[in-house]
């Protein structure tokens, strides 16, 4: 059976001047904790601390970074057990056995170096996944998921975690946060995150029950457009009482213009007759988005923009397996114009914070720098989703460093459901921005003290006055 | 007269802990057979296998590479014999005296890394181009040009070439590939590729012609829309029994939408009659891409897409010299959205396969390793034509590896009319990607054994799954 | 106090092997003299010659780089003297006091570079700028500045600059470059720009006051369309008679599309009445730009374009504090389509010339080094305002080089009214084309003799045969 074996110094660069140098940078951050504003874990895993299940349905199954590689090696989703109440043992151990017999379609991807961290570091295994370890490992896995140092709450501690924010929608009662606030028996923080995209989408058939629903939740008659913005300030009220400290918005673009009140009343009439075109939607919807900012402006709650993404991009699967299942497809966004009417009415505005995040990278040098580096209110958010990656954070870094420094970007986000992921993935993070402050120490751009305070800072700092965390 | 020496570690990476990882790597495909899926080499030089011409017009005229370069420096087109039947002996020398005098234009380019590597592996010379030694070199090419082992069959085997495809009018007997695969005497493939581009583009002058002629070569009456999908489906049927395994789309965008047969056959009959505009064109452009696309389930063609380039971009050049004389200027591309009813139609169908080519870098990791890192179907086309070189190989891979892992691309591909220039393109791939996998070894990304194995597929299976070769 | 050293290798590459080789051939162009042909320093100061002022007045006020990066970090511009008369004693040393205590956020920025350059090697001091050193730096730059030898012609000599563009209003009267030029005591010399821009803004409210002053300045009736040709005519012709080699632009776009002599002065008198609504507007425009070509393949002044930049992107700040205080946002551009029109009708003339400047660096690979692949007349500019930095640089060689070489590059621009960042900026740019060339070297891609050749091309050769200075 091959060694799994990870190498102290993976992912740093391979130059034998600059190594010593980002191991020394790396070394300074390696143990610190981690916070993560941003994420997918359900706040539920940590409320109730119950054992994880197998493997297949940890590690795989909700995972769609692992399962579209999958799928596009010819397994059907079905037979990683996607969109199904539940799997057999047998068909747990079948979906295991695909991923490792699948392995080397994963070279060169940093899913390969998650999971390979997590069974080397979590799960303390010392096998390479293949067709014939299969078996050895999932068993492996079964039986220290069945242990108390595995179930979630001592995760979270031998993890280091510092903050965890998980991503919600704006009825949910947040049963779960206020839970875990209340434990005198759980030290960490898990605070909810408030994202309202459907209910800003008053062109989609889900909507008019949605608002409805929403209305319930806060008490608000949003059966008009005013009725619309007082429950959503309601809710955004709610949200940051029960520890919030930002809100997420994925749409197609991220224009935010504003409407009369008039005009805005008059097309959320319609849409709640169900009357509302594909172009006046989105008028409608950039209007509520502009909305959200005044209410940033006024609550502080800092907005975090996750555009561009054509969601469900093969209509079967997304009719047999759903959503969320590795069939989001980027697109090129645009942010300068997009955003003008925003950050021309809020840009310097005291509480307002907006960080823009993209998978779009060419828009790091040409557009988020130069907007980061005047408007105080904006920060570049570090390469997320599919750029969540080493190549990819070093080019982020040159990107945007020159044009906005260090200290206009987010700090790091994991954005994941995969949560034994967390830790390799802040990991990753932190060995490629030591390997780039390693290459301005190595190029004498920058001293060695002020690369290792720099480390620090995107570490610990940044994410702090990003996201508003305090210190 | 300055030497012509080539380094063997050239275009490896320079770091002195990488260069001997890369040599391995490359050693270990340096040999390995060339599989040549895409290109433009006529069938008939190697069915009649007659010697080739003057230096000249083997490595001059007809290459716009070369060309453009000098034209860039204010050498007249008509200079190189572009355009022309025939040259003077004269003349010749004289456009070859150009080239040479020019030589320090072509610093930094794969022109110059193609040219030279031609000089010293295959005419085994060791001058180094410039004003004082044309003639020199004229004389010595010349001269071998004229000896068997230049032949184009020689040099096929020499080459240690395994399969070429070339490019081919949907109405093309194919006599060439046919007397050849009937001919004992040659041991190679040569196969043909359906290129039907012209007969997609209803708005133009020449369109009612070109399906006249279809309608003839397949005896399908293409007076109907009906027709035309038969003798499509005709040609593509006689390109297949003759060895075809792709197609090749080079249209101004990728969209292939499609419409009912009614509004089809109303757009076709319009365009019979001369009456469709440019709008309606595009519009029945993408339709009969859609067609193309429904075909290639069924047939089991492979698509490759090469899109998004302004032809003829210079007016004059254009009436004086004709097409594909170095002036046809990328644009920007879109895939995400443009593809979308294509592969929700036929992206998961079992005998469908494209290839998607690209100039416009931006879209590698934003949109075609999402698009192949799900669809089994979709592979990434390698980077093709000005951006066939070794920075933006490299860049490539670390765009598309990260996301979509090795598997999903496309193995290289040289598109080249330069025969002579085979082997040196494709060896220079072999070297990049041995840059790339070390530079993964190198940072503990990759064990070397794997970086070995990965480098044979990319060379070998690669090629062979994307484009169906069989093994 | 922490001292501040300025290493000799800096921004050289780290590898051991490449950073000898890039230090040789870094040597062999560090101290050629500076050629600038594109930049904003006023030609009054060096009429004048009058000695600078306090080192807030000189530094900080005018920079809008510099500011951008502070008021980013939550200091207001007025903080810094922008948008007033002048400032008390006071304000300037509190300005530079923020500029010091905000030091860490220009880490890897080459702002930083630029300041700690001039203060090493132009003020000779060997304090790093903090919070503690402020008022040390402050007293010891105002005690230099006070001296002859820091006046700007005395600075003009020890920069070694050779030739320096100015950019001006078509109305200018060029008094300043005519002082210049007729003064015994100077022997540098001084060029000036036509920069055209609000001139062919038809849809703006000040144009037709702009327009009549035009038609004062030239002696022509700009009442018409045909004056307003000839105006421009006149005005070109005036500059130059005054030294100028090149005009500006900078539009939103690049388009220049041609209209109709009817067409042109249909618009032209609507505009003139205020009644050219915006889409209109921009077809004169693009019309104005074909004009402004024409008359360039007439008069052989070279275009500069630098499209693309949304001006004055917070509203607020526009109003308090004016134009060119940082706050201009770049967007994409379009190169291929929008030229194509101009291209094709100049592409060839043998008196055309045109550098295209961008900060969307898509376009490198794309569309701007396959336009000077072919076109004589296109010369890719190199990286411009938050791109001239060492990443930027490196990456814009390597997108460029493979397509179209060296020689279609238009050598450094400095693109600065900061006078004393003049040095730093050529030695930025010297460095990081060292450090490619040093790469290429390694790699076994260039000889080192080609390679310190072309690197002297770079600095002396590109920009004498692009802006068309002569030898």
């Amino acid at each position: 059976m091959a060694q799994l074996e990870l190498h102290p110094d993976r992912m740093l660069p391979a130059d034998p001047g600059l190594r010593p140098v980002a191991r020394e940078i790396y070394d300074s951050v390696r143990d610190l904790p981690i916070i993560s504003p941003h994420g997918h874990v359900p706040a539920q895993w940590l409320a109730e601390d119950e054992p994880f299940g197998d493997p297949t349905s940890l590690l795989i199954t909700p995972d769609h970074y692992v399962n579209r590689m999958l799928h596009a090696s010819g397994v059907g989703l079905d037979q990683l057990g996607v969109g199904q109440e539940s799997s057999s043992a047998q068909q747990s151990r079948q979906a295991f056995r695909l991923l490792c017999a699948h392995w080397s379609a994963y070279r060169g991807t940093p899913i390969r170096f998650w999971l390979e961290s997590e069974l080397a570091e979590i799960f303390e295994l010392d096998i390479a996944p293949s067709a014939e370890t299969a078996d050895a490992l999932y068993d492996a896995i079964a039986d220290k998921l069945s242990r108390p140092e595995f179930r979630p709450r001592a995760l979270y501690d031998r993890f280091n975690l510092q903050f965890l924010a998980t991503t919600d929608d704006p009825c949910d009662d947040l049963r779960h946060h206020r839970a875990l606030a209340e434990d005198p028996g759980f030290n960490g923080t898990v605070a909810p995150t408030f994202r309202p995209d459907r209910y800003l989408e008053a062109g989609r058939a889900e909507w008019i029950g949605l608002v409805d629903a929403l209305g319930e939740a806060s008490g608000c008659d949003t059966g008009s457009y005013d009725g619309w913005v007082a429950a959503m300030e309601n809710r955004r009220a709610f949200f940051k009482a029960n520890g919030a400290v930002s809100t997420d918005h994925s749409h197609a673009d991220v224009q935010a213009v504003p409407l009369t009140p008039a005009e805005a009343g008059r097309l959320y009439a319609l849409a709640r007759q169900g009357h509302l075109g594909g172009a006046e939607a989105d008028t409608l919807r950039r209007h509520f988005m502009f909305e959200q900012a005044r209410m940033a402006s006024e609550d502080g709650l800092v907005m975090t923009l996750h555009p561009a993404v054509f969601r469900n991009h093969h209509a079967e699967t997304h009719r047999r397996f759903g959503a969320d299942v590795g069939v989001d497809i980027p697109m090129a966004v645009e942010f300068t114009k997009a955003l003008q009417p925003m950050l021309s009415a809020f840009g310097t505005a005291e509480n307002f914070q907006v960080i823009l995040f993209t998978i779009d990278e060419t828009v790091y040098s040409r557009e988020l720098a130069p907007l980061a580096g005047f408007y105080p209110s904006v920060f570049i958010g570090v390469p997320w989703w599919f750029i969540d990656a080493p190549d990819a954070m070093a080019r982020f870094r040159a990107a945007v460093t020159e044009t906005a420094g260090f200290t206009r970007t987010s700090g790091f986000i994991d954005d994941t459901r995969a949560y034994l992921s967390i830790p390799a993935r802040h990991d990753l993070s932190r060995r490629i921005d030591a390997g780039y402050l390693a290459r301005l120490v190595g190029e004498h751009r920058l001293s060695l003290d002020a690369a290792i305070e720099t480390a620090r800072d995107l570490v610990s700092d940044n994410p702090r006055t990003a996201f508003k965390l305090g210190r």
